[in-house]
C-alpha cells in the first residue's frame, strides 16, 4: 500500500487529499469558480457556494443564469487556497439543478446564507457532485512573489 | 453614453474592467485556473501563468498535460483576486499550443519563471486569447468572513 504523506515537502510536493479533507476545505472557502461547457466551449464563472449535506448550493451572477441555460449538464467548481507553504484545490464535479426562488430564499434565511452579490438577476443553483477530489501541493520559497 | 463607474459600491455594484485593466490584473497573479473542455464536459485545474505580450504562458501540472490531450481547441483561463472592499475577475479565452521543452526551457531562463511545480510531467501552454474580459463587484461587509 502506498503511503500519502500527511503534508508535501519537496521530496512528496503533491498530496492527494481524502474526500473528507475536501469537503472541509469547501466548507471554509466562500468563493470558488464554476465551469460550465456550451457549445463544446469552457467557460468559468466565480460564484459563492455552501456546501449543504452531499450537495452544494452556489450563488452566481446573471452571467452565471445565462451560461448555465446553454450549458450541458455536467458542471465542475473548483475551489482553491494557500496556506503556510502549500496550495490545496478541490474540484466537485456534477450535475445541477436551478434552485426556485421561494426554496432560495428560505435557504437563505434558514442558513443565513451572505452571497456577495445580490438582485434578481442572480440565481441559485444546486450542484449534485459525483466526484470530489482535491490536491495539495508543496510551494517553494522561491515562488514568484 | 453609459457611465461605467470607477469604483463599484452598493449603487453601481459590479464595474465591467477594460482590456488593460484585465491585462494588468493578469500580470499581477501567478496563480489561475485554465477551463477545458472533453468531451462536452468542463474540466479545472489551478495553473501557474505569465503575460507574455498579446500571450499568456501557462504552467501546468500531469494533469493538465493529460487534460489538454483531450481537449476541444478552446480554452479559457481565470484569474481573481480581492482588494478592499471588491472582488475582480479576469477571463482570458481563446485557443492554445503546447510549448515544446527546448523553448520552455529558454523562456523559464530568460524570464527567470518560478512555477510553482516541477517535473518532467509538467506542460507549458501559449494562450492566444481572442477575447479578454474583467468585471470587478464591490463586497459589503456582511460577506461570510
Amino acid at each position: 500500500m502506498t503511503e500519502i504523506p500527511q503534508v508535501p515537502d519537496s521530496e512528496h510536493p503533491t498530496q492527494v487529499l481524502t474526500e473528507a479533507e475536501c469537503w472541509q476545505l469547501l466548507a471554509g472557502t466562500p468563493l470558488g469558480r464554476l465551469a460550465v461547457t456550451c457549445r463544446n466551449e469552457p467557460d468559468i464563472f466565480p460564484v459563492n457556494f455552501w456546501p449543504h449535506g452531499s450537495t452544494v448550493l452556489l450563488h452566481g451572477s446573471r452571467h452565471v443564469r445565462s451560461a448555465v441555460g446553454q450549458s450541458s449538464p455536467h458542471v465542475v467548481l473548483e475551489a482553491d487556497g494557500r496556506d503556510a507553504g502549500t496550495v490545496w484545490s478541490v474540484m466537485a464535479k456534477g450535475t445541477f439543478r436551478q434552485v426556485g426562488r421561494p426554496e432560495a430564499q428560505e435557504l437563505v434565511q434558514q442558513r443565513q446564507l451572505r452571497p456577495w452579490t445580490f438582485g434578481p438577476e442572480c440565481i441559485y443553483l444546486e450542484l449534485r457532485p459525483d466526484r470530489v477530489t482535491g490536491r495539495r501541493i508543496a510551494v517553494g520559497p522561491e515562488e514568484r512573489y
